[in-house]
């Protein structure tokens, strides 16, 4: 068994999706292991992982329209020195994700068709987060 | 340390709970594992993984009318070109979980007493899903 | 390649957001894991594990204010002999995380700088939870 770990930077242009499929992909290439398990780990409270479509783009402005009415920055929040969209952005990541595994078989991970993985900037502002990725397995069959 | 990985393809009947805990329960027991992870991913982006109660199936029954009040067919989407009930299917996968790692001692998955794993079908249409399961560990103390 | 695994039981007070992180980074720091990834699970089925802010204490007032108002004990369920607090329960363990990763770096969680570990109890009385804590990786980098 090996395991191989590195910090990725991902700059975000405020309320977005980005799409990071490829650079794990990327990483997931160059790390050689053939069959195991790449986990993907969000170092922040207002920016959340994703596992959604990557055909039609709509799918994002739908989601990000649901999210702006279910936890809409008009809402009474205590927790306001930071901006008004500071709170909305913590719940919206409670309620998504953080962490994320994604098995590796064949040297690629086992994405479904549709699958793209995206970091979801929830401030208005731009901001450069970071995303650790650790993966373990194995190089071949018989390592 | 060892690992084991295999596709496991689940049929749906529509909107409903795919009891999968035996299923997964049985994977574990044949690889040998005595202490380490399995790891379960979904391949899809209108079907979730969901850890809940095995008991009461009422609980289950409230859970889909609670997401079919919060994430209605009814809604405003864009995203209309494959049905009514898959941009609802979508949000609500984003909600719920896409993976999930249960521990494994004495080569048995530590679920509570109460909890059963689902896979949770967002679309009216049967789907044929696919789950990977991804086991490491030792399948021995000393192994 | 090593691994741990161990059971962690904490008591909570009713609804309230338990912070555990020191309690994990003292397993991690004991387990001498230089490298590698620590994997938590929830063994219940109403309450939950978050990672949130872990300074403005009034960020939690406005998660628990949310919940409280997105799931309330008011709705109409038809599970409700264990308790009205019950199903929402379920229903607010199943939109947060039953389990997490977070990967170790140089012998500790590479959490970021906001980020603690919660236990969010979902159920008005006071309850025994348990938590398993399973760790692998690398001693050192020859190891």
């Amino acid at each position: 068994m090996h395991q191989y770990q590195t910090l990725l930077r991902i700059s975000t242009t405020g309320k977005s999706f980005q799409n990071i499929t490829a650079k794990i992909a990327a990483i997931v290439a160059e790390c050689g292991i053939e069959t195991g398990l790449c986990s993907l780990f969000l170092r922040h409270t207002s920016a959340s992982l994703v596992i959604q479509e990557n055909a039609d783009p709509d799918v994002l402005v739908d989601l990000a329209d649901f999210m702006q009415k279910l936890v809409p920055e008009s809402g009474k929040y205590i927790h306001r020195a930071e901006g008004l969209d500071d709170m909305p952005g913590h719940i919206r990541t409670v309620l998504t994700s953080t962490s994320e595994n994604i098995p590796i078989n064949s040297g690629h991970l086992v994405l479904g068709t549709w699958q793209g993985i995206y970091i979801w900037e929830h401030r208005q502002q731009n901001n450069q987060r970071e995303l650790v990725v650790h993966i373990s397995g194995l190089k071949s069959s018989s390592s």
